[in-house]
């Protein structure tokens, strides 16, 4: 029994009819590294699909006329495609693959095996895919210890006591990477320390260049984060500031050996001036300042700089009313925006918080409209189950993209900004705090590699609604039936409005064990320096983010600052989020504030205990293996959800004195 | 300079016109490891105190008549007192010390020291000291990585990466201890676990002989803490049932080789059935069971088993208002009184939870009446300000002490139980969690050296006064004019009340930080697993311990249980923690609960303030390094201070929506 599975690659027999499938490769070189893992991959799959009997013969050039029970792929090269992209077409037994260069024809390859898994792949079929986001990243928050930064799914399977591992599995990795269209991966946590901060030097050179090149085999791009101390931690200097000549020295020489050893990297990430990390604020220099400095020596090797947009005050005083950390992210870039080198990107987490359940998109995308932006999100359900708790965050970053910030008349959505429709740019995209770790289902919970598909697949085609894309994933993870399929993506698309229902109201977000971020502490985060408030008290909760508050609604274009910034027109789901609302305040169904707090708990609750029993159905429908870690996965949803639904409902029963008016069990 | 102070043994000169001492040494021999160390601390302290010049003879009888500023002190026994007891005498230039045992004699030696450090060895002197309780301890809680659990003034000087150290700084303890009449210290944590298990193996005996026969020069004797698993860990066995003959073997043949290696070894003190430790229970086995045996297999060697009562259920659901924690020592002991063997103790913690700053005397303390009882504290200030905030407890130890638990007609008080007095018993006492580290100073705080002292000092006599106390230590550890010790007296006299003023009101504690027990967090652990809950609603706060709630108060004899039973009598300091109490109740001075609560969180602050002012005033009269020290403690409590006043203002303001009365602020 293999240590890993093969996730959504796993290529059972699903496929009849089929004896011999034949390969053509035209045009592009058979011993370019991305066709040959191409070949490979086709090759695996088919003969996994089809059946164990099966032949793939990779040619030149058909032979003859097809006989019965052949299939016939031929892959050629379309200039007129755009890069990455490809297209597809079937008629009779001929299946062509078109696309402008190697990365394309892969993702179409993978596309070819996902319609054979879910018998799509029919005669007659045309399919043409162009990926919408230029970058399509991974982040890994993984330490060279082995820990992972809130990883819920084992240790890292890319380091163990301060080496670099390659072997088969950084291979599966970038095989499951490369079926959804990712093509550039963060190796090492933002927080870079004690060893990693010396990845940028001889010490890893050699394994670092290794594991770039099984990335390279599947048209990835390895990043590394970055240590902006560096000249400090490194090089022996007293400062690491940006506008210092003998530091932008160091850098320069220090790129110079780094892209020597590693050609094919592409750039670094950066997290300064953040939660504690070094950062151009603390030589009184601008955030344009740093990455500028960087972008322009690298440069000269055509790498891109990454610079997050995590910028708060985290030292703050829970009395002080005024400061807000959802403003931050936008008082600090806003007026920056323009002063950005062209190889510079600004990744912009979804919100101005911090991956809450809910929260509103943040100001900054759109915002900035002269700026590179990537959108940052997190697959690692550090806020939204830890993986023990269902949760498909697909439908949250399909609302993320399709929010319209007015920035401009017409392709203002966040889709538009981030792929680079709305203003032109070329360097910017979507990337992913990924889930992944070494268990033996890389994460942890089998379902969280919804997650994990899920994003790829949708940073490649925005358009793809969230339920096709647990569709794709059931039917290839799965192999089930349509009636068992159904009952599985049912589960995927309420997930998210089930946790949410149990947890935190209406946006206000933070009720969190502080630390672990597992499990409610509604109090837990109050009193604190981070900067993450409700404000509760016996008369209702909530912040004040309206002008008469933090005025963080304001950082809005007015269409929707003006809708935010009134109780009475702002989203309900929004509403503790920008608005401090006493318990009695009716809500548009009628209901009181308190009583839809009471409502949603029981309901979150109940029906996380369904879901838990749908998963009962499937007993013997897939792996035995599967259907118990999920099964002791779903009973520690339901004891949290249970402990989130009284302490909660507990918490504001005590407070506001307000019975439930259906006389429910509410603990004194 | 050294690496470590000498506390209150800093034997700086304070006494003029005495140039010689004779010290004459009668009936013990003076190669006793104890006389000679007597010896030894004389000749230190004598040369200290009264200048450099002088010389100390130690001689078999004084030779002719003496001269002026000569001073002879002659130690002899004398067997109708009784042991560790001793009498001092002067007479014009004779000083005479007697005593029936070594220990007696060495205890005597340092009230003599003690006493011309403070002027106070003066002409017609007599002075009559016995020992109040047999067994005066300290547990330490180090592990032997080096950490103390519970530690706040550095690492362990007992162990280091998993060895035993015994150097100078051991003999340096051992003098402290012996100084302040301890005789008996357990040297590794209660949590047994990893390299500590394995203490009672070969792996540790030499360094631990050697360990012990230091102690033994200072009439110390050492006992260690034992892993109730042992016969599992050690033994290779599948359980640890004390009524399983093989476990019982195995235990007689382990102790065969303890006591063989360790002669000298007081016994054991053992944590089991707590907190995640193993324990008779696990077998359906009494407490009494599991002490029994171990007890009847150390008696052929005249050594002790201190059994730790500090059982309770640490995985409540805080939704469950029946359970309490606070009963649970007395439901799990009471019925086994009379069951224990004559060399078992109870090591009984001063109330019935854990340490808080104000609770009820532990109900088992006199509940017990056919059982060994020991008293346990903790001056290691876990929950009480960790030797950053002010906190002289001895205050707070001698309420414990002068309790009336009406038991029997007279000689009911705690003193009275754990010194043998009220039953007889001669295997009780007293143990303090103890408040060391590698610290140059010892405690962190240097005032914290009181609370090590004032233990010390306490447990020998009881009938002194805190105050009294605390003059003694102030005396001998600063040296200072009237005046300023009044200062310093005044601080620590104030500071427990200080403390409890602007921390949990009435009694009700464990508002503070889940695991690290430091600074508040009101709901920290009022939804947790531990037992540990306030019960704060919009109306009130309190647990309801009557025997209409949990019927705690039930557990004292009826003079206690009648006066805890009811609101109106029940001791205001103790209100909420036997009350569930309305915010607008009067307490007796007419105030409402929640202005109390502001008052005194208010004045709490306001005094810690004033506090720290008054050590401003040293200035230049203590040395600088350690002025310095404590005043960047002040510091810290003050942050910590307002951070007390301001949130437990702040959520009972926002629980009940009634404002102060003297328009304060509180923020909102």
């Amino acid at each position: 029994m293999s240590e890993w599975t093969q996730l959504w690659l796993d290529y059972r027999k699903v496929c009849d009819g089929i004896e011999k499938v034949n390969v053509i490769v035209r045009d592009f070189s058979k011993e370019n590294r991305v066709i040959k893992s191409l070949l490979d991959e086709i090759t695996r799959g088919m003969k996994g699909l089809t059946g164990a009997e099966i032949s793939v013969a990779i040619k030149d050039e058909f032979e003859g006329k097809s006989e019965d029970g052949t299939l016939n792929v031929a892959i050629q090269k379309n200039d007129e495609i755009l890069a990455e992209g490809y297209r597809i077409f079937r008629k009779g037994s001929e299946v062509l693959l078109e696309a402008a260069d190697e990365k394309g024809a892969l993702y179409g390859t993978y596309h070819i095996l996902r319609m054979t898994a879910r018998g799509e792949l029919i005669d007659g079929l045309e399919k043409k895919c162009d990926p919408d986001n230029p970058l399509r990243m991974m982040n890994h928050w993984d330490n060279m210890d082995g820990s992972i930064e809130r990883g819920y799914s084992g240790r890292s399977f890319f380091y163990k006591n301060n080496e670099v591992i390659v072997d088969d599995r950084t291979r599966d990795y970038a095989r499951f990477m490369a079926s959804i269209g990712i093509n550039g991966v963060v190796i090492n946590n933002v927080n870079v320390k004690e060893a990693a901060s010396y990845m940028i030097t001889d010490r890893y050179f050699d394994k670092l260049k290794e594991m770039s090149d099984v990335f390279a085999d599947y048209g990835i791009k390895m990043y590394l984060s970055l240590n902006f101390a560096s000249p400090i931690e490194l090089g022996g200097m007293k400062v690491c500031d940006p506008l210092d000549p003998e530091v932008i020295k160091w850098w320069e020489d220090k790129c110079k050996e780094v892209f020597t050893a590693l050609p094919d990297l592409g750039g670094f990430l950066v997290k300064a001036d953040s939660e504690g990390r070094p950062g151009p604020f603390t030589y009184g220099r601008t955030q344009a300042d740093g990455a500028n400095m960087l972008a322009d020596v690298v440069k000269p090797y055509d790498k891109l700089i990454i610079w997050r947009c995590f910028v708060y005050n985290c030292t703050q005083d829970w009395r002080d009313t005024k400061t807000d950390r959802a403003r931050a992210g936008y008082d600090y870039f806003k007026d920056l925006d323009g002063k950005y080198h062209e190889n510079v990107i600004l990744q912009i987490k979804n919100g101005p918080m911090d991956f809450q359940i809910r929260e509103p998109v943040s100001p900054l995308l759109g915002g900035l409209t002269k700026t590179n932006q990537m959108l940052e999100v997190q697959i690692a359900q550090e806020y939204t189950g830890q993986q023990i708790d269902l949760c498909y965050l697909i439908p949250l970053f399909k609302e993320v993209l399709d929010f319209k910030t007015y920035c401009q008349k017409d392709k203002d959505t966040v889709a538009d900004i981030i792929s680079g429709r709305a203003f032109g740019n070329k360097n910017c995209g979507m990337a992913a705090v990924i889930n992944t770790g070494n268990d033996k289902n890389w994460t942890g919970n089998d379902l969280a590699a919804a997650n994990l598909y899920g994003f790829g697949r949708l940073a490649y085609d925005m358009s793809l609604s969230a339920e096709e894309i647990a569709r794709e994933w059931v039917a290839q993870t799965f192999a089930l039936e349509k009636a068992d399929e159904d009952i599985i993506v049912k589960m995927l698309i309420e997930s998210r409005d089930i946790y949410e229902k149990y947890t935190c109201p209406l946006g206000i977000g933070w009720m969190v064990t502080p630390n672990t971020h597992y499990g409610p502490s509604v109090d837990g985060y109050e009193y604190s320096r981070w900067g993450t408030y409700h404000r509760a008290d016996h008369l209702g909760l909530g912040v004040d983010r309206s002008d008469k508050g933090t005025g963080y609604a304001m950082q809005y274009y007015p269409e929707n600052a003006s809708k935010y910034n009134e109780m009475e027109k702002c989203p309900e789901e929004l509403l503790l989020f920008f608005h401090h609302v006493p318990y009695s305040y009716k809500l548009k169904d009628g209901r009181t504030l308190i009583q839809y707090i009471y409502d949603s708990h029981f309901e979150g609750e109940s029906r996380a205990e369904e879901m838990a029993e749908s998963w009962e159905k499937l007993k013997g429908k897939i792996s035995d293996e599967s259907f118990k870690r999920v099964k002791n996965r779903f009973e520690r949803q339901l004891y949290n959800a249970k402990e989130w639904r009284d302490q909660v409902n507990t918490y504001f029963y005590r407070k506001s004195g307000i019975a439930d008016e259906k006389g429910r069990k509410i603990y004194e």
